[in-house]
């Protein structure tokens, strides 16, 4: 019998933030497989380290951030080959996912090349913008209100209309966009309502009004903003 | 000292998909507060009922479910109040909320009333949203895409306009709007990119495409809807 493929959601990075399931899955499957960034530890793996068995099998997937995804879709391949082989050979593999795996995560590109011919069952995580939202202590969205979710590198017609039309919403993967996501929330109005969270749950966490946050931004951090009632009664 | 006020995520319904600073807050903290509809069990207690312990005080919040919204706002009014009673007798309070505190959540209405002047710690949790997808192995959004929450009780111009500017989306709070939702999808040719979702994570889960689901939808289900690239590479 082929094994299971388990994308395994860790939430934001507090190692706390793993549920019951992922920790238990995490522990108990002999294979486990995660993406790094060359050269550098992979976050993912150190989130789960302490529930990683000593006996398990490592499958380490060096995934490049470059602007030409070639090198990235040719390190999946050879990646989700491995992990077909394991799966092929009868064992378990647990695929280690930050935040929650269906939500902006690398483990989407691992599901595509191996979910039409193996079984996959996905455990989902905390997502970073709840995480962002309550260490912030930013009630987000309740009732009859849209909330959605903008990447940053989106144009200034995209972002701005998006803004406009929900009653609240994230902005992720700020890096070198924070200053013109800024002016655009200036030019809405919106700085007021807006925050700024870097490194949500890790131990150097920033949560501050956008007002007060930094001129540049690190990939793990987000912007929030809230037009709803406040508070909510 | 006065008591910190947790506001506990407990994801979508899987017991074990609780995190395990939820398990351990719950477990350690000696009064345990809940919403409940009234003369039914609560389901933020019971899925966190494992962890509660023996000893421990428990505050029912009786939340009526009316559309008049006076009732259910003096009920929070009550069940702040004897929260707060505890809190200034120097007691630990954790709320308990199915799925996120802060996303669509009972908490923020007791947040709202409590926050102002009292310790007050968000646990996020995972939200059913993410739940869904993961039950429904669909992956929900990846790269510079635009995702949207709507909530069903929206007008029909409003859900149109969201639905058209989002590359995925959510439309949860379906109940009795279900038949208008699948019509306004149906006119937008996404019947075919929809998928609905049904108590996910539950025994009694239900996940199949729009085109196979029933008529009617009870409060615990959603349609998830990605226009995205299929699959993503």
């Amino acid at each position: 019998m082929p094994g299971t493929l388990f994308g395994v959601g860790l939430g934001p990075g507090d190692p706390e933030l793993i549920t019951l399931k992922a920790a238990r899955l995490i522990a108990a499957t002999p294979i486990i497989a995660y993406p790094a960034l060359p050269g550098t530890e992979s976050i993912a793996r150190n989130i789960a380290a302490t529930h990683i068995s000593a006996s398990a099998h490592e499958i380490r997937l060096d995934i490049p951030m470059t602007r030409d995804r070639a090198p990235a879709q040719a390190a999946y391949d050879l990646g989700a080959a491995r992990i077909a082989e394991a799966l092929d050979c009868g064992q378990d593999v647990a695929f280690l996912c930050e935040g929650d795996p269906f939500f902006y995560g690398s483990f989407m590109y691992v599901h595509a090349r191996l979910a039409p011919h193996h079984t996959v069952e996905v455990v989902p995580g905390v997502a970073s913008v709840m995480a962002a939202a309550a260490r912030a202590g930013l009630p987000l969205t309740a009732r009859n209100e849209v909330f959605a979710v903008l990447p940053a590198p989106l144009d200034d017609k995209t972002l701005r209309g998006r803004m406009e039309s929900a009653n609240s919403f994230a902005i992720v993967k700020l890096g070198r966009h924070m200053p013109r996501v800024r002016a655009l929330l200036n030019e809405l109005g919106l700085t007021g309502r807006a925050h700024y969270i870097e490194r949500a749950t890790l131990p150097d966490e920033r949560a501050v009004p956008l007002s007060d946050a930094p001129q540049s931004a690190p990939y793990f951090s987000m912007i929030l903003v809230t037009k709803g009632a406040d508070p909510w009664l």
